[in-house]
């Protein structure tokens, strides 16, 4: 009997060999894809279906790819040949919200956005947002460890999440973590599950740390500034002040002009570079007034409004970021993250490595918290060679500075070959070793994170 | 050579094995000793210090126990006999401080008020807060998780470090973590290094996440209630009305009593139980106004001040607890950790065990995240057994209202033989099996954590 037929045996209609549901499995948002279509995939419904399938994936061999809403930019849920995918999509109910406790229990399917709309109906909210909030699941958030906009002010995925409900490879169920603010029984193992990108088990539940919705004023501003460096200083300046924006995102000169292009509006002059800030709270008019005259004695051209939908048309530009660089061709995002205070140098290396290799790399930046999307553009679906030594030289710029390869987007297959050079052999080995434990056959998520290329 | 030679021939001097080093390391604040003396005390004065004595203790296969402070509360780190006894507190320097990325690294051996008191020359600081800081170490409160007064606004341990050195049994050194706000780079380590009570490895370093000192004002309210019940409703109500103090504190009357006739105030009128709070911030008098009424309408006797000196007066109550305590007999200071909402009917559990077992259990409680602390008193320095069996009951209580056995003490000697109860066995193995993958000749802490009694 084949492992799809197995499967069907065991699952019924949950297992889907259709043609579509094959190839939309090979993919993420990364622009790559797998060299073929997996076996078959599990639209899992219950936390029964998980087990039964890693019991059968445990007792043939198969390894096992768990997805969620598949808009990944690491590659790491993308499914190859021979092997099983785990959709954890239709595990998508809020099993519990407890205002009170300040903690919701779901399952990992949920969007994020459709999340915080059930949850702002009782005055709460779950702060990790990134961009892909709109189309990306609570389950892929925890899996990969997401950040976003928020995070200087409001933490990552590492931040918000109590405690996750587990099948291992082998289909056994364990509950990590805790319901209470406090709790230190044991090895943390909750943290370790959160972006270890489906190497370590499968997460089938999940509760969340939530917050109460913001009170007060969502104040907004843009300021533009002559060139990037000058734009990263005034950012710097901002941290330095000691007022926390809720958000500040930092565009580039080409980020910029593609966006403008994008949205029709007229061409923003040669080397403009904008940084966009929010601020929100009971405090937050005067720390935008506070911020507007700190960004002009920067030299910067601000624009302030108290109003929310004014604010939001202005952050319009910064959200149609990925739009424009998808409108020039295909884009390998990065995601290089550093202490903040080097955020002009990183600019300066970004500068250096667009003229070694020959290459526009427009990129646009969290500055409140370093970390940075430089963008690189190309035909086809290959990363041609020289962007990927373009890449590695910004990996390695990014470390000098005291940064990191990836501050929320994770390894995936993508990265897989850099992560030894971060880590160290001695660190590198022991994180193998570890997910050893977890998954000694090595069915979950082979070729991917720990795997060097 | 016996170890002790061996360790004094590589590190000469560092080595004591004077007969008041050996007794002090017997024991920590727990009440606790082990049944006799470790064969040496290491006295770290370098990383290459613990890397040679982890490499004499791997060779002749010789347990070590970490020691900070030993102002641990469950036994962690207790040495006793054929142990080398690894004290990190003169590894105590402050390495880098940068201000504008909001990071510190340290060594361990630095006590948390010391650190603080440079911090704040930078207008910094380093959130956790256990009630021990003035006398525990930084690396101590990693090794616990610990937690303290002001977690349930400003986060625990586990919030506040981007990074950790750690030498591995073998004597590797390992860098775990970021210097970033962001970063995802494989499994999350230095996560899984916070609260691992000496068993994994040793914290030779820390890259801590601070924040800018709090602007603003900071009041103080205490507040009567005729009984534990009602001052435990009114906690519950501040937390439901969405403010967030800084400290809430509820002591019931048994501590109440104690601590008054420590300091000769008049004794509280019988079942008086009294709420301690602070708010800080731009918004502290606003807030501590809002408390004062939402209090007044639970039907509490509130005092107000905004005055910071006043109010350290009226936070002296509750800081006199542990003194009060000493000063009825020997004391198991528990710690029990529950959904904030479970917090009355926690305390009910705590007064039928009182009935149950013929017991006081004067009990303080951090109520902003439902963090109980039962004091049992007792004379002579075992416990007894009527005692254990009472503590059994309120773990188990604790659980049954989805909360811990420990909030932020951890499991040390003394609760081993309740965690896999709580774990789960599934869960209790595989953290038994990520021990053995740092620590494969098991020299690390034995007998603590994960050993069944």
């Amino acid at each position: 009997m084949t492992i799809a037929a197995a499967l069907r045996n065991a699952l019924g209609d949950v297992v889907d060999v259709t043609e579509n549901a094959l190839e939309a499995a090979r993919a993420d948002r990364s622009g790559h894809s797998s060299v073929g279509r997996p076996l078959a995939v599990v639209h899992a419904e219950s936390v029964e279906h998980v087990q039964q399938t890693m019991r059968i994936a445990t007792d043939t061999r198969t390894p096992v790819v768990v997805r969620g809403a598949g808009t990944g930019l690491a590659g790491g849920a993308n499914a190859g040949p021979g092997e099983i995918v785990l959709s954890m999509m239709r595990m998508n109910r809020v099993i519990e919200v407890r205002p009170d406790d300040l903690f919701a229990v779901v399952e990992p399917g949920i969007l994020n956005a459709e999340l915080n709309t059930l949850l702002a109906a009782h005055g709460l909210w779950w702060p990790p947002d990134p961009a892909s909030r709109d189309i990306s699941s609570v389950g892929g958030n925890i899996a990969t460890g997401a950040g976003g906009l928020l995070c200087a002010k409001y933490g990552v995925v590492r931040d918000a999440v109590l405690g996750v409900d587990v099948v291992l490879a082998d289909g056994r169920l364990l509950h990590l973590g805790h319901r209470s603010v406090k709790g230190v029984t044991g090895l943390d193992l909750t943290s370790l599950m959160i972006g270890s990108e489906g190497t370590l088990g499968v997460v089938v539940g999940a509760t969340l740390k939530l917050r109460r919705l913001v009170v007060g004023d969502i104040c907004t501003l843009t300021a533009l500034f002559p060139n990037v460096r000058t734009a990263a200083a005034g950012s710097t300046a901002v941290t330095a002040s000691g007022v926390q924006p809720a958000i500040m995102e930092l565009m580039d000169a080409k980020a910029l002009t593609a966006v403008h292009a994008l949205l029709s509006l007229p061409a923003p002059s040669a080397g403009t570079s904008q940084l966009t800030i929010q601020t929100d709270g009971p405090a937050a008019r005067a720390e935008a007034d506070r911020i507007a005259a700190i960004l002009q004695e920067c030299g910067g051209e601000v624009t302030l409004t108290y109003d929310r939908d004014e604010g939001e048309r202005l952050l319009a530009i910064r959200r149609s970021m990925h739009g424009a660089m998808a409108a020039l061709g295909t884009t390998l995002i990065e995601d290089v993250s550093v202490p903040r205070s080097a955020l002009p140098a990183m600019y300066d290396e970004i500068a250096r490595i667009e003229v070694a290799y020959n290459l526009a790399i427009p990129t646009v930046a969290h500055a409140g918290d370093g970390n940075l999307h430089p963008n690189f553009i190309f035909d086809g679906d290959v990363v041609p060679e020289n962007i990927w030594a373009a890449a590695d030289d910004l990996f390695r710029s990014a470390i000098r500075l005291g940064g990191t390869l990836t501050g929320e987007h994770g390894i995936g297959m993508l990265k897989s070959r850099w992560l030894a050079e971060e880590l160290g052999d001695d660190q590198w080995q022991l994180q193998r070793q570890i997910k050893a434990v977890f998954d000694p056959l090595g069915i979950l998520n082979p070729g991917k994170v720990f795997t060097r290329a």
